[in-house]
């Protein structure tokens, strides 16, 4: 019998394990099981951190080392990545790379100055190197500028009512009269735009992404409204002057602080949910192709699952295909039962003993190998029962 | 293709739930999997609670109420179990059902007085239904008299220096004198008496029964000093009146207070490991035979399962008749790799969330049906695939 095919298609481990680290871990414990079975990895990451070096390198791709302007101005070492295959002319960026919160040190935390303007060059290089579609990878950002830094860098003018332009930084933002597209890079009318991104943030309201991340990223209350009022703002000058309307409630639109909204109305982007770009990226329905297993993997697997986390969509996927999928979760809820009619067809708890949680975090590696392990192992029972019943 | 067989063979979880409550979760969790699968249950008990009625149920045999004295005096109701089949002259009783510390109210624990007169009476009520052999399991004992008061229920007298008959407890077994057999009940003469204790409990010595369990009994640090004394004496006295040798080293001489010393010295009773005498009893190999794969469990799996724990014991038997079997365990050990070798071909944690003990104690039963029913449906995607890659 041919050697036994398996696709490793995690998620990270929320604040644990970041997927790739997740999918070394399954294969790990995959080739103590089986070490002739040929094993493909398909690490799964959100629009945040890795994004662009995870897509690049999953088709085949590369990864340049760009140095654009940071968060704060100073410069930062970003990348660009260069997807494989017949998509090489499609760029992917992440904003983290450019304008993170890990690249403000904590004490510098101000999203009413911390600007998106790196991500503006990170397109621009794009652009000068033939990219005809870029993919914009938000999550992780230190930024609340709904993308006006990102816009200025490409020949946007922010305009007070003055007619001076805004200074960085989400904090000026409230005083935008009037956005002036005349002198914007040409070069974006041939651009197509995606932006991967959580598409529950919006840009205000209750779920408005200012009120529930701008805290973190170091604003006081204050700073909060005044966020807000800059968002808000922001969508009504564009609907004005650019004919955009409804941002506020753009599913997206509050992604990486407003940037999804200012990629959408400044840059005619789609925003996308992470997952569904991530998964059409990696090349995941090829791979599908070739498998039959696959080894999917996120910190928790419950009823919500299906609903486009990524041991759901993949197995959406696999289902597809008629491959049968196997998901690894440190937590698992109650109403783990409902998955299997979303394709998964088992799920296995990665834990080995009873520990509180900042444990169970810290021996996470060596519990997703024994437990890929011994999922495959449960596996190959099966198979060599079929051999003996036949 | 004829329906899946699947035989559940697990052990208790220790302090959490017997092994009759895991056996049952297990059922409950492979039916959700697999409506159509032939389960087979045969939990392993130890020679504790639970052992007569668990070995007569499983042979498709009978329990008989009884009553006996009780480990104070005053009566309690116990019961013989009978095994089923071609082996219905063979009685089981557990010593717990006569002399058990659970029969002893908390505030009058006292080793120095309890007595095993109860487990003599079972005894000699067996003979008088016909038994030619009796199982007695060992086990969750209130008891240290060496089995001095099942011995005087059956006939045997033993005697101070003066040739008084000694009270009953513990407690006066350092006044022994002189056993005399010469009133024994004479159709002890053809019974075959085995034991199923644990066999690394000795009579005296640092792994002494006395040292080891009699403070948990009830009996203070002068106490368990009288106790050991009465032990060695006891061991003492046979050696010169019976002519048996070296009970202190014997193992399983220390189960139950001693009292398998006693039945071996008095009865002539061989102690084997309580894990081979419930398999041989509930029919294994046979219920093997029928079997496409295994199910056991126990609270923690690792490196020293196979030396004797019952996941490793049923693995061994299982392996003989090329059964693949499947553990589940709430605790997994970091060396559990090792267990494969011992015929368990896979290992999955029960564990549905990191949370501390008790907690996860809690939830067993429903971790342990979930872990069960996950387990299958990772074995069914092997047969599953065995079918796709024909």
């Amino acid at each position: 019998m041919s050697p036994l095919r398996v696709l490793v298609a995690p998620s990270g481990y929320k604040e644990c394990l970041h997927a790739a680290e997740v999918a070394a871990a399954i294969v790990t414990g995959l080739r103590r099981a089986c070490p002739e079975a040929v094993i493909a990895s398909r690490p799964l990451v959100d629009g945040g951190e890795g994004f662009a070096r995870s897509l690049a390198l999953a088709s085949g791709g590369r990864v340049e080392p760009v140095t654009v302007p940071g968060p704060l101005g100073p410069p930062v070492e970003a990348h660009i990545g260069w997807l494989g295959g017949g998509a090489s002319r499609t760029a992917v960026i992440e904003m983290a790379a450019a304008a993170g919160l890990r690249l403000v040190p904590p004490a510098e935390r101000d999203p009413l100055r911390t600007s998106t303007r790196g991500v503006g060059v990170l397109i621009r290089l794009a652009l000068d190197r033939g990219a005809e579609r870029i993919l914009v990878g938000c999550g992780d950002s230190g930024t609340n500028d709904a993308g006006a830094g990102m816009a200025q860098a490409l020949g946007f003018r922010f305009l007070d009512d003055a007619g001076r332009e805004l200074p960085p930084g989400g904090g000026a933002l409230a005083r935008l009269a009037r956005i002036d597209a005349s002198a914007r890079d040409s070069r974006l009318a041939g651009l197509e735009v995606e932006v991967a991104c959580n598409t529950h943030v919006l840009l205000a309201g209750p779920r408005g992404v200012a009120r529930r991340y701008a805290p973190q990223k170091g604003a006081g209350p204050a700073g909060v409204a005044l966020l807000e009022r800059g968002l808000e703002t922001f969508a009504a000058v564009a609907a004005r002057d650019l004919g955009v309307r409804g941002l506020t409630s753009l599913p997206g639109g509050g992604a990486s602080g407003g940037l999804g909204a200012g990629l959408h109305a400044l840059l005619g982007a789609r925003l996308r949910p992470w997952q569904e770009v991530a998964l059409t990226a990696c090349g995941l329905d090829r791979a599908l192709a070739e498998t039959d297993l696959v080894v999917t993997a996120e910190g928790g697997v419950d009823g919500q699952t299906p609903d486009g986390k990524v041991p759901g969509v993949v197995a959406a996927r696999a289902r597809a295909q008629g491959v049968p999928v196997i998901a690894l979760a440190g937590t698992i809820g109650a109403d783990v039962g409902t998955v299997h009619a979303a394709g998964i067809d088992a799920v296995f708890g990665t834990l080995g003993r009873a520990v509180p949680l900042p444990e169970a975090m810290a021996r996470a590696p060596e519990d997703i190998a024994r437990a890929a392990e011994q999922a495959l192992r449960g596996v190959l029972v099966g198979l060599a029962m079929a051999r003996r019943r036949h």
